[in-house]
């Protein structure tokens, strides 16, 4: 921490009581901190108040998980869990294996991967050992463990937590800590083939997800890098330039110009040339009258980008997919190690009040109409260097892949579960077994057991003597659909009374065919 | 790091050459360093070299996973998969929820918890935010979740990672980075009720998995403190001497006595009845012997523990799982939070030749007998304290849980899949797109896709004209049970041949049906 942060810390704290928060922000430009700033370092001060006893003698914690994180709930979890399945589902059917990798990786194996974005990385704290950080995406460790196993083709998919410090806006579903759900083929393969079965997997997934309307827009670096030689912005400046462009999703042509100019030091006529392309969005079309441009043409690089984008959409045709994927050259995208055809899907419908899907969109997909994006929600390309960069002997493995970014459409789904009718239930239990009389806790317990024991998912309340009422509140609190209620009266005729939550019906059934009778009952829940 | 490491490794790196392992041995005791540190070091400054461009000036990477960490490749996956869906099927009939938690806290939270074991703990780097560090297990931010979200009761299930900065031992299963599986139970409940099923889901997942035979061990903290008591041990020794009767798996009774005296200070005759004590297993019945213990009876901590235990044991006795689990007086557990029951789960086999499971065996267990442990693959207990901790005013929720240990049922369930002639599969993939002909690659991806729209999960190869053999090679090497080809005369015809890989037998197929014929043939597998 710098002194100036400290010093100018202990000058807020100083003044602090229950309701310091004015107090420390009219305080913050004397400090030149953010207030983002001020807060982790109040944060941290409590943490370590609270360490040293705090002022009452007693422990005071800090109840709270870090920033920029949360836990899941179970009603959470389980919308989590029926999104990681359409999504599990979907990469199976695409044939894909599945790996895992360590939560972090040795620090040198993130450096130099990510550009402007490495400084987001979370490092460990030297202890005594390797330096190490924790992992920024599931791409670096998957090319580090295609390198380190000299394993040179495979599909292969991973869903697990990444790592960035970047400024959290928690309400937009960006995370500090958040799921990617990867999908990736490595391998030596004919132009465009793995290709468009990623962008039909984007498709797949968030047609099943029923998250509304979605584009894909689709661009290559290639066409990028030739686009950039044509118009003439020096070599060295095709990656600075490159994240300039990838702004344009969040800022008018006129900033972005303003940037390249202003900032990157190129021409008002070569940001007007580039101004030109990058407004062009299209299908196959655009891609053939691209080969014919005058100055294109003439671009090596710019050719294979679009000889390739022709092919593209001639296998997205075979996989009708066509509707909702848009040529865009404005697509950048901010990583480093991408090399060819890159991707992003987009959400055409606000967060804060979803809209129904609109019934059939067929024609082609035209920018940003039809609603308002909530930004990205899958994004992904070909990075053929990024394993040669791990391999000793710099050998190089091709890959594509996608990235669906989940938090995002939990945030939806979320929302569609609360504005929904529908209980989200957050237990699959079958049935509870009960008693309206007393001491026949044994009895309960061992009926339970039974059922167990035969794969029945069942609930007993921890009491010696619950009343019935409580019992079926339970049930009807966590929508357990079934009672198996037992009396003095039931056990001596060896029954059950099965009672049906939701109707209140109940019958007798024999203690032989409880099993059974709760199997055909529950069959379809 | 120490300027004695650096200076040490200074020295020893400018001794190294290619194959200098031999030469930083030989230097060690020169700098009073252990091997494993030596090596952490070494790697470290490996790390570093690499980054400043390597001997050769390029880059070399060190091209591995942080110490004690692994990757699973898909064969791995697969296993942890199927071992995963038993385990998380049992919660489930349990009724749980489940929840999830960052991967790090507050350092803060974590302070305090786990006694001597909280040097384990990885810390984050100060990144000029708060001090965070790893979670260490899944219990202390359970208890922070329930104080943070004031919830006093609840049945969740939890599957995550944590880690440990411990000395790895990765053959035998033990990792810095490793799995746990915790259920708990949360609420003022009966006594004994929750805790009795905490250990019938330890019977059902370990008998499930058919790992071969275990028994499970249980104690109590009270009687153990009881125990400490009448036998002398001064109250702030107890936790310190627990400790010591906790390696009384690792270690001989005679090496524990002689901690006991030598390091901690007690008296001959206090150890020697300890050892008295610990020496005793049994089941309801010793429990009931030892509330007539002249000495123990005298004690209200061991007769809570005691009458506890045998409420216990009639429990287990109507859920059918006392043939497993022994009472044990020398069960202590490391971690500081126990208040009541504890238990511990230890398969009674080898790691290096696994031994079929014993037929039936339903007497009492006895000791480690009929095979060698290889340790504990699941504990817990209960901890009434822990949440009081986090909350402002202290209100405890009791709780009981248990945790399953993973890593060393996967390298069981690993050796177990070498050893058998089955194959594991790593992916689900029913059928193959193929063909024999050249240039029908639009027709096989055409095809593909209306497979997949149909919830089929098909494969075609990546190729414009791959040979039918190298299709076939890729379904017998992959498991995929069934091939479509397709060529131009079934195409002519509306037809493929539909492929039965084990068999070879070939049957025209209409389009038409496909679907169904394919769902028909692969429902079983």
């Amino acid at each position: 921490m710098a002194t100036l942060g400290l010093g100018c810390v202990r000058l807020c704290t100083g003044l602090m009581g229950r309701r310091a928060a004015p107090s420390v922000r009219s305080l913050r430009y004397l400090c030149g901190m953010t207030v983002s700033q001020i807060d982790e370092e109040v944060a941290k001060l409590l943490q370590l108040k609270a360490q040293l006893g705090g002022d009452d003698g007693k422990h005071t914690f800090v109840l709270k998980t870090a920033k920029g994180t949360r836990d899941y709930n179970p009603k959470q979890m389980a919308i989590r869990e029926k999104v990681f399945n359409t999504i599990i589902s979907c990469f199976k059917r695409h044939g894909a294996e599945t790996i895992d990798t360590p939560v972090f990786e040795l620090k040198e194996t993130l450096t130099g991967k990510y550009g402007e974005d490495s400084k987001l990385i979370y490092d460990l704290k030297d202890q005594g050992g390797e330096l190490l950080s924790l992992r920024y995406d599931l791409t670096v460790p998957f090319a580090r463990y295609l390198a380190m196993n000299k394993i040179t083709n495979i599909k292969r998919y991973h869903i697990a937590k990444v790592y960035r410090r970047d400024n959290p806006a928690m309400t937009r579903g960006r995370y500090r800590e958040f799921y990617q759900c990867d999908f990736d083929i490595a391998g030596q393969y004919d132009p465009m083939i793995p290709d468009a079965e990623c962008l039909k997997i984007v498709y797949e997934i968030l047609s099943e997800l029923d998250l509304g309307d979605f584009h894909i827009k689709v661009n290559d670096r290639r066409i990028l890098d030739g686009m950039f030689a044509v118009c003439g912005v020096p070599d060295e400046k095709f990656r600075t330039i490159c994240s300039t462009v990838d702004k344009l999703d969040k800022m008018p042509w006129e900033d972005v110009k303003n940037e390249m100019v202003k900032e990157k030091g190129l021409s008002e006529e070569v940001a007007d040339q580039i101004g030109e392309y990058v407004s062009m969005q299209g299908g196959m079309n655009l891609a053939e009258k691209l080969l014919q441009d005058p100055k294109l043409s003439q671009n090596k690089q710019a050719c294979a980008g679009l000889t390739d984008m022709k092919q593209l959409f001639s296998f997205l045709q075979l996989f009708q997919v066509t509707d909702k994927v848009v040529f865009d050259l404005s697509l950048a995208r901010g990583l480093d190690y991408y090399t060819g055809v890159i991707y992003e899907a987009v959400l055409c419908q606000t967060l804060q009040a979803p809209t129904p899907a609109p019934a059939e969109q067929n024609g082609a997909v035209s920018g940003d109409e039809g609603g308002v994006s909530v930004g990205s929600v899958a994004g992904g390309g070909r990075y053929d260097g990024l394993v040669g960069m791990f391999d000793p002997k710099g050998r190089k493995v091709p890959c594509v892949g996608v990235s669906i970014g989940i938090e995002r459409i939990f945030s939806i789904m979320e929302q569609k579960a609360e504005l929904s009718a529908e209980k989200v239930r957050t237990t699959e239990t079958q049935v509870l077994v009960a008693s309206a009389q007393k001491n026949l806790l044994e009895e309960r317990l061992k009926l339970t057991a039974e059922l167990w024991n035969e794969g029945i998912k069942a609930e007993v309340l921890y009491k010696k003597n619950p009343k019935l009422l409580t019992q079926l509140q339970h049930c009807e609190e966590t929508g357990i659909p079934l009672v198996a209620i037992l009396g003095e009266q039931e056990l001596k005729e060896g029954v059950v009374k099965l009672r049906n939550v939701a109707t209140r019906e109940e019958v007798d059934v024999s203690r032989a065919e409880l099993v059974e009778e709760i199997k055909k009952r529950t069959s379809d829940s």
